[in-house]
């Protein structure tokens, strides 16, 4: 049997601690892995009545999963009122993440799901990187230029190559080895997590219509084009680059496993657009499976019991799911 | 009772003739208002077995409706091989939106819906405008800037301020008067056209989390902000610049009439997603109504009983809507 999914609850302030605690209350009717909380065991019992379990470390955790919650307890920070961020709760989120981190690594846990965190808070007691995904490529030793983010809903799987930079710099950003880095990790990824064994990777074009032939834009032909020539050296189907617009209908999707985009937006709108309760950011090219809900810390309903476990449920099931397969277990 | 439509056939080698004689089949099932074809009566034989009325005008045309699809011969280029474009066939695609772009100016049609056509056709044969809208609105006497075009399926509306331009290029051709202009002929399209008596407008920002105040990108600040303030004097509720990735759901659709988008894909991406077979193009800001079906002349299926006529139906229905409130017929 694999080791339990260990969560990080996120800033203690936020909705984590309450979808984590509503995810625990749907595992048997949505058939959910074993997991266990990393963060403030107090920030849950501040906006959940059911059964926590305070545990010392994933074996016990996996025997207390059937009757709790079970929580790996994080101290620093524990004085919390939900909807209201602090500088010590900041410190607890960062510790919860150091901590589920190193468990994942070790595999005592056999993957990671984190809980949104403001970033904003983070900076403030010396979280030095851009955002968990950076830190979690980090701790894992990969440069983080060769991870990507992927965004997976049940119709729709994107990988943006350029991520959180303004619109006006993505075209000068953008180069064919980005373009073929990004690729072959979500190609590689596709085989490893998801079983796929011929990956079908659509490229998207970066201009209105993909350029039309150079009329409306020449990065298509510039750098577009090539990377996909040398995508497809990769054992894999790469096409592209394909106008955006009609790439994400019923009927193209089903033509490719993922869509590698060029910018933040031509990857999340259509996947926000599709799937905005039940999307799940994945990190690809880790050693370890990653996941988490695609939605942020939502601060103004924290602790009102409004907040929707789907995100997180998804994000749990399919770290599971690719953690199996990474494991073979 | 009003006039009926004039339908422009668009490219005689392309889908248009098939999806107007599919259309007029579904006349009563889908309770089509009544219009007549101008173009080539040959074309329309050439890849449907059903009745063809040819008539001399619209009232002829209106008498012939119920039994046959009524025809304005246009006669130059008739010796038509679908799927296969000529020079004579673009002269009699560019003579047929003449006429019947003049019957809808003359008020003898009471709209105008255009079938698809080839720009690079349609450039060959002395056409200088760069699309159908253009030449739509020089005819009318209404200058290009003062014109929108409007994409509209059954769950949601958007109207790009920028079209078709490299995307490296739209930072730079964004101004608050451009935005102003489109907002305001949105604005009061959807007042005139739509009977929403306060329109809501939602204005999407150019970066991803709309900037994230500054971090990611200041022309939410310096140029769309100003706009949205000036947007603000219309009697209508105009919000933004929201993030374009959490604008397109369900939920977040259901708070506005219409999405003022910054660029062609930021507009096209979640239309088409959503409604790839039913969309319209409407053109904004004209003394007629017009519009076409979103999608091309598709040439590789033409001739073949494969085009689906759902794009050129909801073009008709929303015509005669849009000309009824128009005219308060």
């Amino acid at each position: 049997m694999p080791s339990p999914l260990a969560v990080a609850l996120g800033d203690p302030a936020g909705i984590g601690p309450e979808i984590v605690a509503k995810a625990w209350e749907r595992r048997q009717s949505d058939r959910l892995p074993r997991f266990f909380a990393v963060g403030s065991a107090e920030a849950v019992a501040a906006v959940w009545n059911g059964p926590l379990a305070v545990v010392s470390g994933p074996e016990e955790a996996e025997a207390a999963f059937d009757t709790a919650l079970p929580v790996i307890r994080v101290d620093r920070g524990t004085d919390i009122v939900p909807g209201r961020p602090t500088l010590e709760g900041a410190r607890n989120a960062f510790d919860a993440l150091e901590l589920a981190v190193g468990l994942a690594r070790s595999t005592a846990a056999s993957g990671l799901v984190t809980g949104p965190v403001s970033k904003a808070q983070l900076y403030a007691v010396g979280f030095t990187h851009p955002g968990q995904t950076e830190f979690v490529a980090e701790r894992c030793g990969v440069a983080a230029d060769m991870v990507a983010m992927m965004l997976a809903g049940p119709s729709l799987r994107t990988v943006p190559v350029t991520t959180h930079v303004p619109l006006r710099e993505v075209p000068s950003l953008l180069s064919t080895e980005l373009i073929v880095a990004k690729g072959r990790t979500t190609i590689r990824a596709l085989r490893r997590l998801f079983g796929i064994e011929r990956p079908r990777l659509a490229v998207a074009g970066l201009n209105p219509h993909a350029g039309e032939g150079g009329a409306l834009g020449r990065e298509e032909i510039d750098v577009v084009e090539p990377a996909i020539e040398r995508l497809r050296e990769e054992d894999a189907e790469v096409t592209g680059p394909h106008a955006a617009d009609t790439m994400f209908h019923a009927r193209a999707r089903a033509n490719y496993d993922a869509a590698l985009c060029l910018y933040h937006d031509q990857a999340l709108v259509p996947l926000k657009t599709l799937h905005f309760d039940d999307g799940v950011n994945m990190t690809l090219g880790l050693p370890i499976v990653r996941t988490s809900p695609d939605h942020g810390t939502a601060f103004g309903i924290a602790g009102q019991d409004r907040a929707e476990p789907g995100a997180m449920i998804a994000a749990l099931g399919m770290a599971a799911a690719c953690a199996g397969r990474l494991t073979g277990a």
